[in-house]
């Protein structure tokens, strides 16, 4: 590297971020309690690398071609970094068969997407998933939103919402509203937009004709078959009992919408009995969840306060993802904190706690001969689990002092000729503006 | 993504790796360890983005350009995986004229690097760096050299030692050995194969002459050049007062490598000082580090039961780095872990501790009406801070018990009818094949 002829501008990519210690602090307190929550429901930590072979993530698909940062190495392999969590984890059971079932199992870490950056929408984004692998049982689906609702308890979240739905319900649209099934991929993004979009835009992107005959991506609905959909995931009932009863009778000419609405009666049943609060979570029939591979349940979860913010923990039901692999179905269920979202709203509701500095400790130094005495007592309070700087400058003690205000280190000790003479130090808190002579043992007991 | 029709190989490109659970387990408590001994010396946390900027990361030099991951995304952006944290921290400083310095930063996470896989060497890996941005202070070198004992120490590793050279006295060797300035960074790459290649194949390196005559990479040192430098690089003393008298006779006639002593001597003070046992760290001038951009003192750490493990942890002083974007010098000193050699060496020579799984209790499960007292039993466990699994699928009780047995979780327990009836529990601890009905505040007080 040519380190002095042209300047180089110390620019980052656009939609790509730095964080700072202040910040990263703030993040590693979130992201060390939901890792606590995760640990408490058993869940096991799996790394997986930020590069996979193409075909392994799939990103022919046309649906994220655009989406995914692929490339060629070396000439001849075909590279992308990868967009999500859970494309890898069903890799990683494919290839790892003896791995005990169920498999429960956390991952955090960046996913990257070559999105045209927005406010608030990043090319690099940080997930951190739960999910249960080689179960089809419903207590593993409540065991899901039990944790969304721990983990936002654990953030100091209580006044969130956590919305459920069952794809298999949105599954028997097709037979009772009177569409072909080949449309439902297209009615549930439509849906999925309701949030953002509101209802009159989902309405006309029901409503809309192709382009030309080439264009498959237009639903083409009749009114009435709109009227109906809307109609139905319009239905509000907050008794989720009286709710259920109401969804069995317009179910009851669709098997899968029956085995939908069962689904949801039995995680009822599991998420009332743990406890959960029945009024942070509902069934919710316009949820749809934008992903092609949930296959059962999915959930969202939004701040009651702040619903514009969007879902901050996500997650469904993904029993086919694994047979891509293996062409043996392969149960699972999971959700994923979309951390960068949820770090923004606890900002903005003023809900992070506050960090204080990590380091409790700065030695003043100057320009004399005691400088091995400094040294040797940061060795001492270091051994006593004290985190401790000692000024390299040495310099004027204004500087240091505001060195350490700027830093937010809360104390700064001067060990200067008379206090090495007298085996004593002095501590200024630099708070409450006091300042004493003690023993380096007195020392130890005043910061701990 | 279409789910069924073809199976896709569920295959890592080569040089890349998953990390289960159980080696992630050891991993966690490495990177947590050397975390904590960071902050334990004031270092706060900084992160950076996987992708930058090629002209940041200086990819298109031709010595980096080879083993770099490049690419160009939405047609216009020179993008390239980053492949060491330290130019992203001379980026960030740069960025940041505000940071308070010295800024001392810890950084974790992966680097890339486009290489043939080999054993042992991967295009993903590890790095824990620390760095002291913005002072010249040999107090911070001597302090980086310190951080690596500590790392060690927590590391449970004191057979170690800590190779101390001055990039100022190799800078000295054109010279004193009589060759050209222009050479020095062709001899110190050879020199820095001494460990692997042997000094044989460095004198053959030194020795090379010219392909043609466009062939600038070969240093075509003469006999007695080359005599002189193995010579100097071979001094060894293991007292190092005595060494660093010899080295200020012998560098007496440059100005660079006399400065180059005095900051070995003053190192030598401040690390004795602290309390670094004098046989775990030695003056060793055979030391180059291979990276350009080092400026003065660089260090190494190699096993000393295992040297040819190569080194653990390595640095040295980066003066210019930042250089690149701002035009100004700002001094640097830091070392990098490289995490995956080191977690290798440890297994190597079995100094992982022992991890215990983090879940401690299973909830058996059968099928029965009691699932819902089993789910509040599961919460009340977890409200005490005990990591809790309720078994999903109502099945054998054998299954359940070779389940946890495969998990190392400890305890497993039975809430039956007749537990039930008796508001108690049953609990096995699956090593000691005990079983006792315990009340549940017993249960938390026999597994806390």
């Amino acid at each position: 590297m040519d380190t002095a002829k042209e300047r180089i501008k110390p620019e980052l990519l656009g939609g790509f971020r730095d964080f700072l210690p202040e910040e990263m602090a703030a993040r590693q307190w979130m992201l060390d309690t939901i890792q606590q929550v995760y640990e408490r429901f058993g869940f096991v930590p799996l790394a997986t690398p930020a590069l996979e072979r193409s075909p392994v993530l799939g990103t022919d698909d046309p649906d994220f071609a655009m989406q995914v940062y692929r490339f060629k190495a070396r000439g001849e392999q075909d590279i992308s970094m990868r967009f999500d969590l859970t494309v890898p984890l069903a890799r990683v059971v494919a290839a790892n068969p003896a791995l005990p079932k169920p498999f429960k199992r956390y991952q955090v870490g960046p996913v990257w997407r070559a999105e045209k950056p927005q406010a608030g929408r990043y090319c690099e984004f940080f997930q951190f998933d739960a999910d249960i692998v080689g179960t089809s049982s419903m207590l593993a689906d409540a065991e899901i939103i039990i944790l969304i609702w721990s983990v936002m308890k654990a953030m100091g979240v209580e006044d969130i919402l956590i919305r459920v739905n069952n794809r298999k319900v949105l599954n028997a649209l097709p037979e009772l509203a009177g569409f072909p099934f080949e449309k439902i991929k297209l009615v549930l993004r439509a849906l999925d937009s309701l949030d953002k979009a509101g209802e009159q835009t989902v309405r006309e992107r029901l409503a809309r004709q192709p382009e030309n005959e080439y264009d498959e991506s237009a639903p083409a609905l009749d009114q009435k078959t709109i009227d109906w959909i809307m109609d139905f995931i319009n239905l509000r009932e907050t008794d989720k009992e009286k709710l259920l009863q109401i969804l069995s009778e317009r179910m009851a000419n669709s098997a899968v919408g029956i085995e939908g609405v069962k689904e949801l009666a039995e995680i009822k049943q599991y998420v009332d009995a743990y406890g959960v609060p029945t009024d942070r979570w509902t069934i919710d029939l316009s949820v749809a969840r934008g992903l092609d591979y949930y296959t059962g349940p999915v959930f969202e979860t939004v701040f009651l306060s702040k619903p514009e913010f969007g879902s901050v923990m996500s997650g469904g039901r993904f029993d086919d993802l694994v047979m891509r692999f293996t062409g043996q179905r392969m149960p699972a269920v999971g959700a994923s904190v979309g951390v960068d979202r949820l770090f923004i709203a606890l900002q903005e509701l003023k809900r992070l706690p506050t960090i204080v500095a990590s380091t409790k400790v700065l030695i003043a130094n100057f320009d004399d001969d005691l400088v091995a005495k400094r040294l040797e007592l940061a060795a001492y309070l270091r051994s006593k689990g004290i985190n401790t700087e000692l000024y390299f400058n040495p310099n004027r003690l204004q500087e240091q002092i505001t060195y350490a205000l700027k830093r937010g280190i809360p104390y700064l000790i001067i060990l200067g000729e008379r206090e090495a003479a007298a085996n004593m130090v002095a501590i200024k808190d630099l708070a409450k503006r006091t300042q004493a002579t003690v023993t380096p043992n007195q020392l130890v007991q005043t910061i701990l």
